[in-house]
């Protein structure tokens, strides 16, 4: 239980004492979810999201097919992108991002899937929404080198987050910021 | 002591005694120097921002003439756009945002003497780096409604910040990254 992400020796000693006294309630239909679970998830073998059939619900929704794609780095990612509610068409898990330290190269992520999804599929647009780290960025010049001729290429905008006030920002976004200005009249 | 922001009655104890305990060493200087501040510090007739003559660095410096004005809410927001050393034009600071429900208006803010500004000095550019809150917004809408026509005003871009991870942003910044999205192509 402490292997799991957030839970530290402690708190995992106190979770299992909580699932141990109540195993009736709680335990067994636990287990029984998570075997099956364990049994039936797996990643769409188009885009790398998680589901339960070889093809996850967004790739085999014919209304998500806009010709637009959106490049996340993690499941997490397309969940956040999910929650916001705002982007109509499919996407495409990297499975993380190119990384000359941990020498993960182009062959190690999803990348040639992409570009054969873009060149197979009739796409117009791919949106890069990876993280605004340096190994993000270095991936989204990457793909858009590979891409570059072939769709549009877009990447997420740069900037004060929605109720960011100027303060507290650091220097780097406060420069993004004022580079990526926009017009108002 | 314990009316200065940040500080609670508990750390305002600990600092009190403290002073006590160096007041040779630390008390005398400080007392000093805050006299000395008191003395001297003014609001810069022009800008806003706070100087020790009528007319602050900035505004006597013609180097930063260069024809931009940005528009900052308070002293501290000019100071966090000079730590990121990117802007070189003059600054207008408002003194707060428009708001309806402490009922503060243009009047009570220096927007009439920005409009002053715009029409006397030889403005190109007005940038609104306000905070990205309700209230910032607001203020500023009204004023680039008050200065179209008289010159170009543009915003801070809204985005991803430097270093931003999309799993941890909010929806509505994930919805203006994406809306706000640039080709990269």
């Amino acid at each position: 239980m402490a292997r799991l992400p957030g839970l530290g020796p402690r708190s995992a000693r106190r979770a299992v004492l909580h699932l141990i006294q109540k195993r009736g309630r709680l335990m067994q239909p636990l287990a029984q979810a998570m075997q099956q679970v364990a049994d039936s998830a797996r990643e769409c073998v188009h885009c790398g999201n998680i589901g339960t059939a070889d093809l996850c619900d967004i790739c085999t929704d014919d209304r998500r097919a806009n010709g637009e794609i959106c490049v996340v780095e993690d499941v997490s990612d397309l969940w956040a992108m999910e929650r916001s509610g705002v982007f109509k068409g499919r996407y495409h898990v990297l499975g993380g991002t190119l990384s000359a330290l941990d020498a993960i190269g182009p062959e190690d992520l999803r990348i040639p899937l992409l570009v054969q999804r873009v060149a197979e599929e009739n796409i117009s647009e791919v949106i890069l929404a990876l993280g605004a780290t340096v190994d993000g960025q270095t991936t989204a010049h990457y793909i858009a080198d590979e891409l570059a001729g072939r769709c549009s290429v877009t990447s997420l905008a740069q900037g004060v987050p929605v109720g960011g006030e100027l303060d507290y920002l650091d220097d780097g976004t406060i420069t993004a910021a004022l580079t990526a200005r926009k017009s108002l009249s």
